[in-house]
C-alpha cells in the first residue's frame, strides 16, 4: 500500500501539490474530508472543528497545567477530543488498505507503522504571500501585514500540535523523505517529479 | 548555464549523489579539485589545506576577538586566507560558463547571482554510520562512538563556516530548492529523480 503524506507551510502550495499528486498517482486524497468526519463524530459544526484544530492551540505546558488565560478549559477539552478523533480517522483511512495522499494533520507520524513517503512543502515568504493573494475569494481583502500574521499564526499552531506528539520539531529534515521548496515553480510542473520519487520508493 | 550545488551532512551520500548527477547531466564536477586549486594558490600542502578547511574552524566571535585558546592566531589567519581563496576558486568555476555540479563549500551562497539549483542531502544517523563503515579504507577502524564524534565535528564545522557568510543556518529549508533524505535509498536510484528536478528547473 502506498501512503504519501504532505506537511506544508501555509501558502506554500502543499495542498495543491497533494491534490494533483493523488490524480497523477490515481489514488485517494484526504484533506478536508478528515475535518468532515471528525466534526460528524464529535457532533460539532465543521467550521468550528476546523477553527479549533487550526487556531490558538494551547501549548503542551498550557494543556497540562490548565493555566491558559486565552482558552477556557472546556474549549481545551474539545480541542483534545478533536485531536484524538483526528488521529482515529487517519488511522482508519490507512486500515482501508487503499493507496492515498493525506495532507497535513501529522499523518506522517500517526501512520509511521505503514512507512509512508513523507513530503514537506515550503516556500519563501513572497511566494506564499502571492499564493494567498491569488487564492483569496472575491471580496476578501487582507493587507500584507494581516496575511503575514495569518500565515505565522497557522504555522505556529502546526508546530504546536506536532510538538505534542513528536520530539522532532515540525519541518525537521530528519522526519521527511523529501522537502520541496516551491519558490520559482509552477506546482503542476512539480507533480510528475515528485511522483517519480514516490513511485520509485514504493517499487517492489 | 546550469549550476547545481550540493550541501550535505557528513555520511549522507551527498558526494556520491553529486558525482553521479554530474555524469547523468553530462557536466563538470567539482569537489576535491577545489581543494587542489586552493592549496596550490596558497602554497600549502593539500591535506593541510583540507584539514584547516574542515576542522576546528573558530567561531565568528573567536575570529573577531582572536581569543581562541585552541587555534593560534597564525593558523586562524591561514584559515581565513584559505576560505577567501576557496571563494575565488568557486567564482572562477562559474565564470567559465560551463554547466557543473559543485559539492559543498557554500557554493550555493557564493554563486547566488548565477541562480544555481541548490540541493541539501541528509540522512538518519544509522544510514550515515553504515555509509562510513562501508567506505572506510582497508585497515581503518573506528568505533561507533568515534564515527559519531567525527560526523558531529565535521558537520559542526560546516555549520560554522556557513554562519560566517549567512544569517540562515546551514541546512535551513529556505536556502535550498530540494532537500533529499537518503535514508532507505540507494544513491544511484535517486540520481535520475533528482536530475528530473534539475532539468525541469533549467528548462527554457
Amino acid at each position: 500500500m502506498k501512503i504519501v503524506t504532505i506537511s506544508r507551510e501555509f501558502g506554500s502550495g502543499g495542498r495543491e501539490l497533494g491534490k494533483r499528486l493523488s490524480e497523477e498517482l490515481n489514488c485517494d486524497y484526504y484533506d478536508r474530508e478528515i475535518i468532515t468526519a471528525i466534526a460528524e463524530r464529535c457532533d460539532v459544526n465543521e467550521e468550528y472543528a476546523e477553527y479549533l484544530l487550526t487556531h490558538n492551540f494551547p501549548s503542551t505546558a498550557n494543556i497540562s497545567m490548565r493555566n491558559s488565560f486565552h482558552i477556557p478549559a472546556i474549549l481545551q477539552t474539545t480541542q483534545i477530543q478533536l485531536l484524538c478523533e483526528q488521529s482515529n480517522v487517519i488511522k482508519e483511512i490507512a486500515k482501508t488498505g487503499r493507496d492515498c495522499v493525506i495532507v497535513g494533520r501529522n499523518a506522517d507520524l500517526l501512520l509511521e507503522d505503514y512507512c509512508p513517503f513523507n513530503i514537506f512543502v515550503c516556500a519563501d515568504t513572497e511566494t506564499k504571500l502571492q499564493r494567498c493573494r491569488d487564492r483569496a475569494s472575491k471580496g476578501e481583502f487582507m493587507t500584507e501585514k494581516e496575511m503575514k500574521k495569518k500565515m505565522k499564526k497557522i504555522d505556529k499552531n502546526r508546530r504546536k500540535t506536532r510538538s505534542m506528539i513528536s520530539d522532532l520539531p515540525w519541518g525537521d529534515k530528519q522526519t521527511y523523505n523529501l522537502i520541496v521548496n516551491t519558490t520559482g515553480w509552477k506546482i503542476k510542473d512539480l507533480v510528475p517529479l515528485v511522483a517519480g520519487f514516490v513511485n520509485k520508493w514504493f517499487e517492489e
